[in-house]
């Protein structure tokens, strides 16, 4: 499987220059657009890299799952599900438009930003730090990596140019879905999207998944396997922004991406994978992160349908 | 006329009751539904009035034709229709949707909520008393009342119940078509909409847009005619929110209307009007201030078409 | 004012290169680009020419307003508005959105092709044939052309490429807006597109919705008042497709344009005013048309507002 | 597990009073809406039934798979994909509205009526009959059902209450997405979608998809892997109509529903599910028939996620 891993990294690295890096947060858009990275994490706890697999980058849209477990697990479906839905959407991630359109105005569902905005304003804590420190205290046990944090530059790159996710949460405070301090809750958002991790970590986290919610190595359980199912089930149907269907036809496992250029895949029962490729198709998903999961799913046959 | 006044306010007085009283601002929730009353301002300065005409409460959106006029004072028409659109929109006034779907993200036109905070952005002024003060200096001016000034109650009560605005306001910031402070743009909105005033004084407002911008009694000028007619063109495509085109049908005479149940119309050549009834219909225009006017349109022959 | 209107139409004339002429149904993309006519007609029943005045081209969406007020002859204004709405819409005169969107799905007016579709469907007659020969009449008698006539070879490529047009009417028949049978009321609405006029024939037809409904010469009656004050107000808030707003601004008189380039103006007690100019602008309106009616609206003062 | 699925449909009964038979096709409208029944069929062909297991209705929406099968299959992915897209849609199932805003002007999917009207324009065949033909060849071979044939009565009913979807054909006419002629492509898709069968017929089917396209029993290949995966991964991202993902997440199988009241599940290399329960939840989905799945889903643990 190594070489094979190494291979397949190899192969989709012709692919990082077609792709760009995303520009619309300025320290994002200082990556190094030629990067790629690939791990393996087995569920005996076997970790496999290739290439940059290391590189620290910022999860963006990838804790929007570690979010909705927190929160699945502080209040329970019924609590989250009465304010995000369930259901995929066939709008870009920062759309307003349906939470206008659809009554009541709920968002769709907590992979897109109106929903993950309103996730976040669920996590239980007295204050933002509270609610970050019990994020990190979960990512640091699942991923082993006590020294796990903030990229305090990232962060303060998204506070300043981030006016659309300020209209989604007044949007959502003016419809009743949020119910905290607005600019609490977007401090937190910021912050958690910012958490930087590798490529590894990933692999490491959609193990976790993968093994229903347990150290794949130890078997200690970190999250409910209830919890682990229905954020492996949102990777399928919404993880992948507005690519979501063409994803899991053409690959076929759940999977969640960030504009940073990272994704986590967790295979049911059988690994998690991690992979950085900070150049960006035009829907926000790493380029050449998708080719290389395309490759992989097919030559270890991945596809759960 | 004065005894053509007061019946048409005593026979639509019948229908306050049928409307309801603003709920959102829970300032504006205090006012008593069964007022009514109208004032006709002459182009000889002539002053008649019936029922509550002197009865204050606050301009709300009427205050979208002065802040327009205002820009277009300071800026021209260019400026100011580079950053806000001119025609009229079947979506209700707090609509965010088109401001996504229409490319580049320009609001539809200065009445509906988005283009008015795009507009209230554009008002000169150091800070947002000075912009402030210039708006009143203007209405004091016209008026011919020094006293004209902000009710602080309701100005603080929108403040506090202004989510939706603040999400149109940070998608206008987002797009690029917001310059300056997002939260100082939103307070000179609040504050312009709390201007406190009378049907009387609406009545004299409409008389100088009737008389093409100057003074009806003693000509002087206040705004350019090209400015004044420009504010009445709004008025009959999109002064009574989605409800304008009906409006034009049956009354067919530029109007504004408010949430708190005021309606200044301006007769080109002929008069201004003023209508002051807090019942309001579903689309929130004062039921029987629009029943009021469609008395009187025909009986005096107003209608433009 | 010949003098001024012959300067206007050539000082106008420069602008058709700029325009396109429309593709869409292959007999008007024949039509010469550089034509340019202009036509004013008095309420003393006087005519003024200029340019291709008497050049032959299809009404289009001008009959919109001739199946509105045949409709309400027929039905009265109640009946007609309960299955077509007042308000103007800020998206395409071909749009099918809103229909969906707004609750009951009704179009929200008579000058977009699903209201327009909608008032065709009510136009009394035992076929085809029948209501087609009412309005030839009325417009006949209008016009005092007792040849006008359908272009046959228009007419039936606008049937060949009239799929949007289909769409939109058994979407009409699904909601239960269409009574009739969908293929009939969708030959009656391509017939009376086709219908050829002149911009001499428009400006005789402005100049009856000007005279409130008579005609300018002889004040016979043609249609009541009420109608004519309807279509007028139409014109304003939804004559010019979503470039209506601007129009209303720029030009300021009530206007109905059509693709093959026509426009009909009427000044209320003044003048109505034809033009043709098949060159088109990016929301269907005669590019230069549009620019001849800004010209000698500033010349002649003619803005309503 | 015979005795559980019989103890899952008496308990699911329960459930049938609370939905409502589909009302808008009149034949379907006098179904019983207490029936219920379901089928089980294992990969080694081993066939369960409880309930109304043998009860024929047609099947409506679920015809979307097969059509898309026998697309694929004569066209490849790269042909079909240019046509139809792989996007879940937050919309409902008959929607026109995306089909407008999203350009090019293709359906998101080819489980939304849209996108299935353009899958039923690829069916190759010399004529309606040929196409349908063709169909009901593969579905007599992969049920066994040698007779299995349209129902004429629901195919006439589909036919005569069918307006919305004309409107959604003649808009892709519009668009140059529907090839061929319209009228002939709606009849094909009336008579495909009352196509008769059986819960047990269809929990076959759903054998043959979860046996990657091959018999269960035999191992004859019916339909490329490729086509079954592709199947399969569009009935978890948008089978259920817009209830998809709720559906993902409680129950966790690919599945397709139909407005009779059927559902097809396919448990990949586990087993196909058939389900008959007419009475409807508010998205068009067999109200018991989901619980029902709900049950056996946690029972036997079938949720691929």
């Amino acid at each position: 499987m190594q070489s094979q891993l190494e291979a397949a990294v190899e192969q989709a690295a012709r692919f990082t220059g077609e792709g760009k890096v995303a520009a619309y947060i300025p320290e994002l858009a200082k990556q190094d657009k030629n990067r790629l990275g690939a791990s393996v994490c087995l569920l005996d706890g076997t970790l496999l890299t290739a290439g940059d697999a290391h590189v620290p980058f910022t999860l963006q849209s990838i804790s929007k799952i570690f979010s909705l477990m927190v929160a699945l697990c502080d209040h329970g479906q019924r609590y989250v599900f009465e304010r995000v839905g369930k259901e995929p959407t066939g709008d870009p991630f920062n759309s307003i438009v349906k939470l206008e359109l659809i009554k009541p105005h709920k968002p769709l569902n907590p992979m897109i930003n109106a929903g993950a905005i309103a996730v976040a304003g669920m996590i239980a804590g007295a204050s933002v730090e509270e609610r970050l420190a019990r994020m990190l205290r979960l990512l640091r046990k699942m991923t082993g990596n006590p020294d796990l944090s903030v990229n305090e530059a990232v962060y303060r790159s998204e506070q300043e140019t981030a006016n659309r996710n300020r209209a989604l949460a007044y949007f959502l405070k003016d419809s009743g879905i949020l119910e905290g301090d607005v600019e609490e809750t977007l401090d937190f958002y910021f912050r958690h999207c910012a958490i930087e991790t590798t490529a590894a970590e990933l692999a490491r986290l959609g193990a976790v998944l993968a093994a229903d919610g347990c150290d794949p190595a130890s078997g200690e359980r970190f999250i409910p396997r209830e919890v682990a199912r229905i954020c492996k089930t949102f990777m399928v149907t919404c993880g992948m922004y507005n690519a979501s269907g063409a994803f899991a036809i053409d690959v076929g496992v759940p999977a969640k991406s960030g504009v940073a250029g990272g994704i986590m895949a967790a295979v049911p029962n059988r690994m998690g994978i991690g992979v950085y490729g900070p150049a960006l198709d035009d829907k926000g998903n790493s380029l050449a992160g998708v080719k290389l999961l395309e490759t992989i799913s097919t030559e270890w046959n991945l596809s759960i349908f």
